[in-house]
Formats: structure tokens, C-alpha cells, sequence
């Protein structure tokens, strides 16, 4: 099936990028609905989750829990790799993308269709690195994505074929709170929800603004 | 055992489509029933079902959470595929026979039993792709189906003989709630329920309605 | 060790028949018993069941759980299949001794002992066909049963010899009310208990008796 | 070790009998305590259990829980086979030695310690047979045991040698009161104790003596 | 890493001992601590334990909540076995060292470094007999122990070579009761907790001191 | 990836040191963050934890709920060893280093970040001694390592090249206020937390100052 990529935007549906076997990426969009639950609120994933993958969507859980306050406790968060199918997920490398899909969700916030994005996360907010940013920049090109996110420590590593190069735009981030600034289309709606977040849990990035040259990147 | 399709309706039970082996299809019925639960409620589905039924049945399941707002937070969902015996039933192309049945059960909105589907579905309610639509639709020509029920995005793979496209009528649909539309027989109750799912799980949709040419499709 | 097979009536005991390797049937009695719960309310089964088995318990659940309405949410229900030995259980053809047990252990209504029975369950109380149907009837007449419920599905799967037809009355069931009509020994109380089933899960069965000539049996 | 037995009474400890490799048998004491619980109430049995010594202990549990009104819910019943050693116990021919262990804890009620008892149970209370009832009479008698309880189903399988014929007596029962009438030591407690098995899980019982002549045992 | 014995006290850390190969024994240490649950409270062990271990540390939980009454529901008690290493640690001779330390921690009671312990435990606080005594009772010398606790049913299984014996005082004990009366250092707090110890589950005890001569030890 | 070390503070962030093979180290950060639960509070680990560095998490665990009375009940405690990859964490080493950044998160109290550290932790806050520490310290220099905190246990066995001697400053510890003392930034609110943590968890530490010279170090 074809991926046709719009211009318009959409509730609690994000566009990631993958890596298939050595040399390829494709696009793998991620879909989160926030329901009420039945016992306690707990975050559901499918698409046949790896172990790093469902140890991403728990980091992811952090920032969510954490940004959403107390009442995420009787609600449901659902995820879905909506084109794992048989081979499932494997890797960290989707945790953004899963951030912005339950974010939207949570804040029925539309995310713009025309942006994909790659990148690991910590629970408190860092956008960590991942491996093949340049295929999967490429296959968002080809897809006719305009915006590419990727992780700043990830920034040398892009070598892209000329002819992707005026196709799309690369924004490298080093925190939840830039990716949600790119791929949320609602300014005022969207500001909002971005100071809360740096609020809470961008100190480090405030603190690095505010002087320290020298602050380690985890990675 | 034979299965004959009659042109009466009935609450909680809905005829499936599946396809067995490499070319051939069969009906696959769905039961449901809603009940008090013991413990905190919880979805219980049985016919041995695989791993990606059993996701299947949890990305149904965000949708009933959300449509029934909390009133399910102490009741039990049951969901049967009751021809499934010892083999089991895998992947996802189940997930609106279930998600129709479950909320036929939740409703008590009787179901057409001279209609067919089949349907992956994402987390808000959109109708995503799947395999083997054409010998599925045979299939349920051949059990004296009168209308089957299939994703917008499988319309053009299907390549039915001649013989069978008199007996059949073909609904492509990209919501659920154009499959209860077409499904649940009580035109009033059917109509108040759809506008529910519109309202709080098809904001993709009427977006899509409202505009937007070029929306992305899941798949 | 023999059955003697009384004509006197037991709460919580109903006679099961499975069937042994190829060509023979058993009797295999079920017990059940109600208790109140440590933690949250379980259904509890004994006697090695396999998947199917299992299945078929939480089948039965449903209609447990709605025929009881809520007063379950604090009541265990344990199930024992008193001769299932090291080899266990297997199939859902005990779906509907299991569920006759629980309700007679449930309404405290005593259960006929020369009464038999063979037959599956769906969740909404539609009793489904099973095999082995002439081997258990056979088994059943030569332990001194004078009574056999089947699946009204299996009827024509009967072919047993000359010497048992006069030995056994076959009565073949079509709902888990007709079930209980025929195994439940207190005339008032019976009634009461099938009114009720009825009226909660028996609406498919009204239907089909209010002019549905052609609804589909889920086999 | 040698197991020393005495005439005296002890709470909460029963001496049960099990069957080693092909003929030969040993004394297998149970204990049991009863203690708050931290979360929901949980039977907690050790002896490295096999799945049907497991299933037995839940097959019990419904006898206590019925016996105990709910009184036992924020409980914990603790089981513990004190010699079941590396090897671990199997079968279900403890149940009896277990349920009178925990009654023992429960009403702290002492067990005459010259008593061995083996013998399977149903979730109502009937005693059922149980496999190797010679080697276990003599495993008793041998270690200066003065009474054992088998069950009545299992009484023409008593084939024990002439020279233990005058050190036991043989007690056949049908039911756990008639085990805690042998085996509780103190006389007005245990009939209060009797009559209250009797009249909550008896019913089967009483109605067997009341005149059904030929109700079937469960074996 | 050397073990350097102390005359000191210490809170929630008790001297073990334990069988290393076929014929050697070492010292291992048992740390408790007492802490808020965060769900409902736990028994928390850690150390790798084999299933006889993880089984010793339940039976203990029986003596430890019976012990403390209702308070308990919501703590956590952490068990640590130090120096357990990449082996983890196998069978229930440890049980009394663990049962020390947590009420050491409970009652925070400082317990006698000088002491070393081997021994098995029913869940009523009989002190059951355990392999391997000789070893450990060298081992414990060897190290600077100056008392070291075993079961009574092992005193006859002590044949420790002579520049040992001047070394070591050996306490033989049939009860949990006796092992905090010679490892807690405190006495005033150690006899209160001793008294209520025996009321709550020393009955078997007391009642052999009371004049049974022939109460048979569970080995 | 490069790790850059910086003179700043960072909350919820720590330098852990780990061995990679026979003769290597590197520096392993771990990340933590404490936030609002869904269901009841949990510690949720992630970086592919084997056995024994999940079971140090269960050690440290008990740290933290002590250290912080009750209010930890309804919170998530994510803990994230940010560079873990495919091949995950093994071993107990971490387990200062996780307390360190726990601890901070929860006071939000910053860690230096020109600090690295290793060691075990037992249940009442002693540090126990781990493997490779010559190998961590040249590592942890090469890093731009300023200071490095290693187990007093370990003391002897600092054997590191004498180009790394005028690099990094060895502090030995033997409890974790010491080991907060050192990471923690904060002068006031760091020496209020530690004589917290003395109070509650470090009377072992307290009564070692006090006067026993020979208190046995665990290991
Ligand atoms: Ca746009
Ligand atoms: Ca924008
Ligand atoms: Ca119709
Ligand atoms: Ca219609
Ligand atoms: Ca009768
Ligand atoms: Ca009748
Ligand atoms: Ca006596
Ligand atoms: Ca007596
Ligand atoms: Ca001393
Ligand atoms: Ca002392
Ligand atoms: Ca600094
Ligand atoms: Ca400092």
C-alpha cells in the first residue's frame, strides 16, 4: 500500500521512520487514542513490540505521566504501530514519534502529516541518537515528507544524496519540547503545551540555555 | 457444519471473513456479550487467538473504552470466534467484526446477518487494509451473503469472478461508522450510535470530509 | 472405579461425557461450588485443562456473570472435573456441564443424576454442536443414564445401536435454558431460573421463535 | 530423620500419607498457619507442588472459604509440606491432610497426632479414592500410627498384611466432617465445627442419608 | 573479601551459613529492612534464589506476619542474601537467618555478630533439621564466630574435629523463639518479643513442655 | 558517540561506571525521573536488565521508599540506563549510581556531572564492593572524569597507571550519605537529605562511628 502524504493535519497520528534490513528506511506511522480505562490506567502498545521497543514506549510512559499530572490515572493510553504487521517493532528509535502521537491524543492537539521524524528519548525529556538517519531521511523524501526531526547528536551523521537535499528540511532537536514545537500545527494551543512541558520537565534544558557550555549530552 | 445466512438480525453476533490456506475463504462468525465484571473489567477474547489477534482485539477495545465513556470500568467484554476450534485465529483482519459485534452487545443494536466484513482497524476508528479480499468475498457469496463489507484502501484488489458479482454487493468503507451504517439493522438506535463514534472517535473523519484532499491513509 | 448412576438429585454434580481416544465414550461428572473471595471474585477450574478447556470456562463465565448480575464481584467459583486424572481436559464440549453446575451451585437448585449431557457454549447462551456425540450416548445408556441432552445441531450426527435406543432418551437443546429446563429437578425454582435466563441472554432465542425461520446457527 | 509419633494433639499439624516410587509408603506431615494478609488474602502452599498437588490445594481452599464465611479475606492461609524435600509432592491424595491442617489453624483446634489420613477431595466436601491405600496403611502402622482415615470408595482396596491388622484401625468416610469428627482432638469445639461443614457444604451428605439409596458417588 | 567477626551489634543483618560444594561451608550473610509499600506490601528477596529458597522465604513470611499482626499490610520487607553472587543461593537452611533479620528490622532489635545460624522453619515456628551441619559449624569457627545456632533434630549430626570445639559454643533449639533469645543482643526488648512470639505461635511448644514426652518433630 | 564531561549539575542524571569484556571500562550514565502512577506506584527499570542488576534495582528500591516515608505510594519511580543497547545491563555494580540519580530526581536536587561512581548497595544503605575497579577509574579519567567514588571494600584494589593518578581524586565510601555527599551539588538541601538518610537508614553507620572497631563489613 501507498503512503500518500497530505499537507493537513490529524489528531493522534504521527509519521516515523524505520530502517528495513542494512541500507532502506521507510515511513512507520504511529497511532495513540487516551480512552477511560477499565482497572487502573495502563499505556497498551501493538504492532508486535521487540523488547527495546516496548522498553521505549516505558520511557516515553515517564514523560507522559509526568506531563499529564494525576489525571492519567484512571485512563488508558493506546499505541499503535499501525505497519508493524508480522515482523513487529524493534529498537528505541521510534520513542519520539510514540511522545508526539500520545501527546496529541492527550491534548487533541492535530499534528502536521507533512513531518516524520527519528529519535530515542530519556525519561526526562533528552532526545538521545539513532542509528540510520540518512535512509530514513531519504525515504521520507521519496514519500514527499517536507520536514525531517532528527536528534542534534545525530547532526554529522546526515549524508543525504543531492537530490533529497532541496526536497526536505532537517531539524536536528535535542528535547520532547522542540519536537512538539515542529509537528504541532495549533500555535496558541501548542505554546501552551510546550512551556508545561519544559516546565516539568525541561530543567536541564533551561539549564544548558542558561550558561553551562559544557553540559554532557547522554550520549 | 453448514452455515446458513438468513435475512434476520440478531444482537452480539456478526459473520467474519477469513481466509484459510493459500486461496480460499471462509465466514468466520463473532459473538459478544457484555457483563458485570468480577475484579476490574476486562476484555476476554477466546478461539485461541495468535499474537496479532489478540492486538487486534486490544486496538478494538480503545475504541469501545472511548465510545462507552466509563460505565465499562466495571463490566467484563466477551468476544468469541465461535467456529475458530483447534487452529485458532490470527491476524488482525477481524478487528470490525469484532469491534461490530462487541458494540452490537454494548448497545443491544440487533445486526444484519446477511452482511459480511472484513477490516483491520487503527485505534480511532479508521478502517486499515488487509489480505485476501477477493476470496473472501467469493466465500461469503457462495454462504448466501448479500453484502460484504470491505476497507476503501482494498478496493481495488478486488478481482471476483463473474458469477459472484451478481449475488454480492461490495461496501468499501474507511470508518467504523460506516460499517455499523451498513451493519446494525434498528435504523433509529443505529443513527444515534453512529453520531456518538463520530463525534468522539471520527474527528480524522469528518476532518477528511471537511476538506482536506490529501489525507494520508494509514496504509 | 464404577459410577452408579441414582435417580436422586445433587447440588453443584452434573454428569459430563467426553470422549477417549478414537471410539469410546466417558462419563465425566463436574462439580462446582460458590464461595466468597479472598481478593477479587475468580472462576477457579481443576483437572488439568488444556487451552480449549479453558476457553471454554471463560465462555461459560459470561453467562455466569450475567445470568448472577453483580453479586459475583466478591464469589469465587470453583469448578472440578472430579475424574479428569493425569491426562486433564480438553475440548468445550463440557461447556454446557460446566455452566449447569455453576448455576445449580449458584441457585442452590438440585441437579437430576440420571441426566447426561455433551455440548458447547457461546457466550450469549447458544448451545453449539460438538463430536464424538454417538460414542458419549452409547457411554451414557451403558452407566445406567436414562436421559441425554445433545446439541440440537448434532441431531442427525446420531447413529447409535438398537440395544441403547430403548435404554436412553436424547433431547436435543438449542439454548442453555432448554438445558436447564431438562437437568434442573425443582419444578418451581427451575422455572424462575430460566424465566430469568431468558429474559438476560435468551433474546436470540425469543427472536427465533417470534418468526426468524432461517437465522443462522453459529455452526 | 525418624518421626516420632506420640498420643498427644497439635494444632495446625496432620499426619498425611504418600506413596514412594512403585509399593512402598511414608508419612508426609502437613502444617498450616493462618496470618493477615499484606495485599488481598492468598493460600500459599510450599513443598515444590506439582500441577495436580496444586490444583488440590485449590480444590480445599473452596472448602475453606465456604466453611470460613468471609471472615478470610485480608487472611493468608499458609500450607507447607515439611518433608516434601527436592523432590517435591504430587497428586491430589493430600487433599484431606491439608483441608484438616487448615481448619486445625483456623479454629485453632488441636489434631490428635496418632491419627494418618489420605484421601482426595471434591469442592463440596465428599471424599474421593485416591491410588496406593495398602503401602500407605502399612507405612503407617509402621511408624506407630493408631488410626487411619482412607476413603470409603477406596475400602475394598485395603490388602494389608495380617501383622498390621492389629496396630491400625481403618476409618473409611465419605465426607470432610466425618475426617475432623476422627482427627480434632477436642470434642465440643469439633462437633461446633462438624455441624457447620454440615450444614454449609453438607447438603449432599444429609441428603444421602435422608434416603437416596442410590446416589452416585463421584468415582 | 574477608568476613571480620565482631562482638558488636548490629540491626537487620544476621550470620548464616551455608554448604559449599560436597564438604566445605561458608558464612552468609542475611540483611533485612522493613520499609512504606508503594501497592499493596510485599515480601522482597533477593540473592537469586532457587525455588527451595524463594519457598523457605514464604514460610517465613507466615511467622513474620503472624508475628507483627495487621501493620504489616502496608510494608515492604526486603530480604538481601549479600554475597550470594552469580550462584544464587539453593534450599531452606537459611530460613531461621532470615527470619532473625526481618524482625530484627521490624522490631529494630540489634542481633549478635559474634552469632552464626543454620536451620529450616515451619510456618509455625518450629525449627526443622537441615544437612551439612558439621561444615557449617567449622566454617562458622573458622571465621571467629563465637556461638553458632542449629536445629535440635541435627544435635546427633555434630562431629567436629577438636581444635574446633574449644572454638565454638553450639546451641541446639527447637523453636524461633530460642534463636531470638540467643542472637538478639537487647535484653529487656528481646524477652517482650520472645513472650509475644511464644504467645502467638509457640502453642506447640508450650504444650510439649506442659507434658506431652512423645510430641512428634515434624522431621 | 562521544561523551563529553562537564563542570555542571544536572538533576536526575549520574556517571555510572561499568566493564566492558576482560580489561575495559566505560562510563554508563543513568537517568531517572519520578512521577504520578497510573495503578499503584511502581519502579520501572529499563536498559535490558539481567537477573542480578534487576534484583540490585529491588535493593535500591528499598532505599528509596524508606528514605521517602509514604509519599511514594502513588508515584512511578523510571530509572534508564540511557546507553545500555542490545546487549543490556548486568550485575549489581550500578546500584549507587541509581540510588544517586533516584535520590536526586525525588528531591530534584542537581548532580555534579564531573563525578563517576561504582558500587553495590545493601537493603540498609551500606556500599558493598564490585569487580574492576582499577579498569572503571582509567576509564572514567579518560572521560574527563574528575572525581571517582568506588566502595571502601575496593580500597586495595586500585591499581591504575600513573598517568591517570594526577587525573581523577578516588574517594572510598561505605555508606550512600557518603556517596550523596560527594555527587550532590546542592550544599544546604544535600546535607539535609543525608542527615535524613542517616537518621532512617544509616543507625549501622552511626554505631560504627560510635565505637565498634570491629564491625563486620558485609562482604
Ligand atoms: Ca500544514
Ligand atoms: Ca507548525
Ligand atoms: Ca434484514
Ligand atoms: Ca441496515
Ligand atoms: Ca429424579
Ligand atoms: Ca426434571
Ligand atoms: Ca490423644
Ligand atoms: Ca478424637
Ligand atoms: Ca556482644
Ligand atoms: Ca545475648
Ligand atoms: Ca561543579
Ligand atoms: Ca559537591
Amino acid at each position: 500500500y501507498e503512503l500518500t502524504v497530505s499537507d493537513g493535519d490529524v489528531v493522534g497520528r504521527v509519521n516515523g521512520l524505520a530502517v528495513m534490513g542494512e541500507d532502506s528506511g521507510i515511513m512507520l506511522p504511529v497511532m495513540a487514542e487516551v480512552t477511560p480505562s477499565q482497572g487502573p490506567g495502563q499505556v497498551i502498545a501493538t504492532g508486535q513490540l521487540k523488547e527495546m521497543a516496548e522498553e521505549s514506549v516505558k520511557n516515553v510512559s515517564a514523560i507522559i505521566k509526568k506531563f499529564s499530572d494525576e489525571d492519567i490515572s484512571e485512563k488508558d493510553v493506546h499505541i499503535q504501530f499501525v505497519q508493524a504487521g508480522q515482523q513487529g517493532v524493534d529498537g528505541d528509535s521510534a520513542s519520539i514519534t510514540v511522545a508526539t502521537a500520545v501527546i496529541s491524543a492527550l491534548e487533541d492537539a492535530p499534528v502536521e502529516q507533512d513531518v516524520a521524524m527519528t529519535g530515542s528519548l530519556s525519561v526526562r525529556g533528552d532526545v538521545l541518537p539513532v542509528g540510520g538517519v540518512t535512509h530514513k531521511i531519504e525515504a521520507a523524501a521519496k514519500a514527499g515528507i517536507k520536514t525531517v526531526i532528527i536528534p542534534k547528536a545525530n547532526e554529522q551523521d546526515v549524508m543525504i544524496e543531492e537530490e533529497y537535499e532541496e526536497m526536505v528540511e532537517i531539524i536536528p532537536v535535542s528535547h520532547i519540547s522542540e519536537v512538539l514545537e515542529v509537528a504541532l500545527s495549533g500555535e496558541p494551543e501548542k505554546d501552551g503545551l510546550i512551556d508545561r512541558l519544559k516546565n516539568i520537565t525541561g530543567s536541564a534544558l533551561e539549564r544548558e540555555i542558561g550558561g553551562n557550555t559544557g553540559r554532557p549530552s547522554p550520549q
